[in-house]
């Protein structure tokens, strides 16, 4: 639509085609709350405030009846293939829950389709009710190549700079510092065409020191959602980044962060929220930025402010107050009707001046996706897996050893060096369930030539019988299994190839559970009546098997070689540390 | 210089150029204040806090002994050619109080010389320690255009979507509403190219109302620098507009304006600071940005607070925060060393790592500027005018007549409609010095061809003998003048025209001062210690014929058709209201 359609409707000579009348604005460009209507014109505000004069005889009106209006949320970082779902399912979360407006690079599609895939989304996803803020998916590109490790095809650094010119582009997302301050060419030219196109290089700082910050900030990074401290939280304000404060399904970083704000007297207005990553159920039971929101409140941050957070900020952020992140003409109309403040109680969702959204559920429907064919069938071995395909090999010689476990935490991304001593078995170590040292495993599933599987242990996954696997993990996208056994762990692995990838549990090599991920692996491609069901029984079936974690899946996704994420970590080439890269065995002594 | 040596610098692989050291740090991004160095590399800083890690054997140091560290200010909005100052002599008005970035799009060179001229004034400024956000001279090409007035050659429409495209261009700026909301195609095309190359509309919402603020919000409008009450202020955040509060020569809004922070608790994230203009002795004695930031302090907004307005808040606006706004790794160099904060009274001026200021002296020499032949000698006149030119003619029956009077009042841009009972003498309206009713005139010197002079009368000048004339006005940049007689009237007009433009201040068709503005009639071309004194004197001048006003010559710009600036006002086509433009008669009977 035309903005000069507004100008009519604001003048008074035209009418608005819908007004919410009655409504108390929550103003987060004054930081006011006052009672104020919105007229809307196509898909934008055309005016606020006393908005009788643009109605017309066929002007629709939506009473919001004293409920507050605030504007949609915008989500500042998060991975729509995360959420295991497809495309109107992954909207549709976003929707009930407030959020209108995301940012999302597709990285994870890019790595097992590359560029092909990554237009496909963008497409797909700017076709739903819900502005994209498109990034270019560095993490597609880099995987785990600075680390050392084999890619897979993913994209060129030449698409990359391709995709800086895709309309609607509004950044770099989240390239890891190493290769941003390593100074290789294609990177140097990255981040200068992103500055000189006035795009936002958007950054991941997870776990740096002062002087590496001040590298990767010095290179033009201006965003950051990795902090975890509230010192990390003072670093990035003092250092120029604005930070999305983190509520992922499994890091709630977020609770300790806020504290700056509230404890150390930060002033917040570089401070926002992301999720990064959402479980289907906290994207469609509990939301996203909401849920950030909610929390902020309840620490005893000004509800105004906190909205302030989840909308202007981080639209600001991305450049996009033009567009995006206040109730004020010209905006989109991108409108939340809300019954309490504090409790963030969302009565309905309106986009583009459209009605998706009342009492949680969808009243309008989404436009159906067609997926190509060229994003099924993508999970590949070179033959099936065998049990001793599992197994970390030792000295036949030796009846235990010493050996490196990544030890998990529930509720963090970040791994740690743990110790074990584990019995040998004709030179293959053996599980220690009753300790909760569990045989891992990462398998190439993209035929890349290597040896294919790399093995190790973990503790923290307080399985006692079974296996798990998945073929959704952060810049890897392998095949990823945890078991209390080889044989099961093969038997998942082999049963995820022939399916084209998914979640699954296993018992005594029988299916306890599965869903099924043919969307290259990553995704579903059902609706979220079928496909919810389906997490919940997963999820459950993890829980039968001893595992109390939270989120199960991404605790194992976690557990691999992710760019930026420390320490130990599992890759299909072997068990390394992250930062310095660093290659190491499993047997030590 | 290549950002990528930052990087080894705040890594500990490579030594700085430069550390300031021992300073207080003022972090605008944080909003605290403590203890910490500079590390510089090129013109950039590399890092920030503990940086004796950074020195090595070359590295320079620069004690602050405590005095607190600010970022360079941020001028928001800013006309050079309004300084009547040549380049580097306004450079230095600049960086004397603390301004290391502001914004110009040198529209005044623009309308008397074309894109030439606006390319050159781009290029010379950008060669100064100054950074430049350069915007597309809107006003250039609009003039009074959207008045029905004859404009000036200045540039055309293809050529302000041309300089979209130049380098370091920033956005547009301040194209007032009437065409913005009035849907010609160029102005549509202009602001649609202009979102989507990512830059900034600016805007001049002078006493526009709530509908028409709306409408101009509508099509993209960002910015406001025009607001001049505690309500306007308010709405001005309410609709989603950045508002830089103006403190000018003789326009001192921000006094009224930040009330609605102090008194109403508007949220100050969406405010910042200009001057808009700056008389020589303003620049050069009493400061722009600096002068705002006092003020604001004055009124009990906290000094943190005022200077994240000064510098971060402004550099938002313009989305420059990756390069100018807060000490931090990879901003530009941009450095106040600060004695008190409270009085803000800097010491230490540093641009790019440089020390150009210190004590409020110029320490380090300013580029040379050739100014090219084509911006001299550009004041035409068909023939020399004469006293009868200048005289509003009535029905020479009549004795007297009821004229329209331009009232002015001093500090305002505005004017106002007065009325006037006025002798006639043979047909020719006559002065009342005694009640300040002088006779005005704006005379053509594009030779456009029409009647070249508009005349009128106005009330507020004072003064009680000569005249006085100048060739700078906002738009037009025709010929003005004020006197008590027609005769001195036209000595002056005549005499700028021989020496092709100036301020000239007149007493029985003697020159009582003279300021040479050769530079397309706008600006000087000496230096301050040249043309200083000679501003000295024409104040001095006017006031000893007895005007009391505190910047004459821009009292007696903005009495004279200027888009956007009510009411009443006159042109080289006659008198006319602003808005909605309307031409009036001077004798109404």
């Amino acid at each position: 639509m035309d903005r000069t359609e507004l100008v009519d409707v604001a003048l008074g000579h035209a009418p608005a085609d819908l007004i919410v009348a009655g409504g108390r604005l929550v103003n987060v460009g004054s930081g006011e709350i006052y009672a104020a209507g919105v007229a809307v014109k196509g898909d934008r505000v055309a005016a606020v405030g006393d908005v009788g004069y643009t109605v017309g005889p066929d002007t629709q009106t939506l009473e919001a009846d004293g409920r507050f209006l605030c504007p949609g949320l915008v989500e500042a970082h998060l991975h729509s293939y995360h959420s295991y779902l497809g495309v109107p399912e992954f909207a549709e979360g976003l929707l009930r829950h407030g959020v209108t407006a995301y940012a999302d690079a597709f990285y994870g599609q890019g790595i097992v389709g590359g560029a092909e895939a990554v237009r496909f989304y963008k497409d797909a996803m700017s076709s739903m009710p819900v502005r994209l803020l498109f990034l270019v998916p560095a993490l597609a590109y880099l995987q785990n190549r600075d680390m050392g490790l084999t890619p897979a095809p993913g994209i060129t650094a030449d698409e990359m700079l391709d995709m800086l010119d895709w309309p609607g582009c509004y950044g770099v997302e989240e390239p890891t510092a190493p290769p941003i301050i390593g100074k290789s060419p294609e990177w140097v030219e990255l981040c200068r065409r992103t500055l000189e196109k006035r795009l936002v290089m958007t950054g991941h700082a997870a776990g740096l020191d002062q002087r590496t910050l001040q590298a990767y900030a010095a290179m033009g990074v201006t965003t950051d959602h990795e902090a975890v401290t509230i010192d990390e939280a003072v670093d990035r304000a003092r250092n120029g980044f604005s930070l999305f404060m983190r509520m992922a399904s499994s890091a709630f970083h977020q609770l300790e962060l806020q504290r700056a704000l509230t404890e150390r007297g930060i002033d917040p207005q570089q401070f926002g929220f992301c999720a990064d990553e959402a479980s289907p159920v906290k994207l469609t039971e509990i939301g996203t930025i909401a849920h950030n929101l909610r929390t902020a409140i309840a620490a005893g941050i000004p509800a105004v402010r906190a909205i302030q957070m989840a909308t202007l900020h981080n639209a600001r952020a991305f450049f996009a107050q033009h567009d995006l992140g206040q109730i004020a003409p010209g905006r989109y109309a991108d409108i939340l009707l809300v019954d309490d403040l504090e409790a963030f109680s969302i009565h309905k969702v309106l986009v583009g001046g459209r009605t998706y959204v009342e009492d949680g559920r969808l009243v309008a429907a989404l436009p159906v996706v067609e997926y190509p064919a060229f994003l099924y069938d993508t999970v590949k071995l070179p033959q099936p897996v065998t049990a001793a395909d599992f197994a970390t090999r030792a000295d036949p010689a030796d009846e235990s050893v010493e050996a490196r476990v990544i030890g998990i935490t529930d509720g963090e991304f970040a791994t740690v060096e743990r110790r074990a001593r584990l019995a040998v078995v004709d030179g293959a170590v053996q599980p220690d369930v009753e300790a909760d040292v569990l045989p891992i495993a990462m398998v190439d599933r993209f035929l890349k030539g290597g040896a294919g599987v790399g093995t190790g242990f973990a503790h923290g996954f307080q399985l006692k019988r079974g296996a798990m696997a998945s073929t959704v993990n952060a810049v890897s996208q392998n095949i990823v299994v945890v078991g209390t056994n080889f044989e099961d762990m093969a038997f998942a692995t082999n049963r995820l190839a022939e399916i084209g990838g998914g979640f699954i549990v296993v018992e005594d090599e029988q299916v306890k559970a599965l869903v099924e991920l043919p969307l290259q692996g990553l995704m579903n491609d059902e609706p979220l009546g079928v496909v919810m069901p389906k997490f919940d029984r997963a999820y459950a079936a993890v829980r039968e098997l001893g595992s109390p974690l939270s989120s199960p899946f991404v605790s194992l996704e976690f557990t691999f070689a992710c760019p930026g994420i420390p320490d130990l970590k599992l890759s299909d080439e072997g068990l390394m540390r992250v930062s310095p890269p660093e290659r190491l065995e499993v047997v030590i002594g």
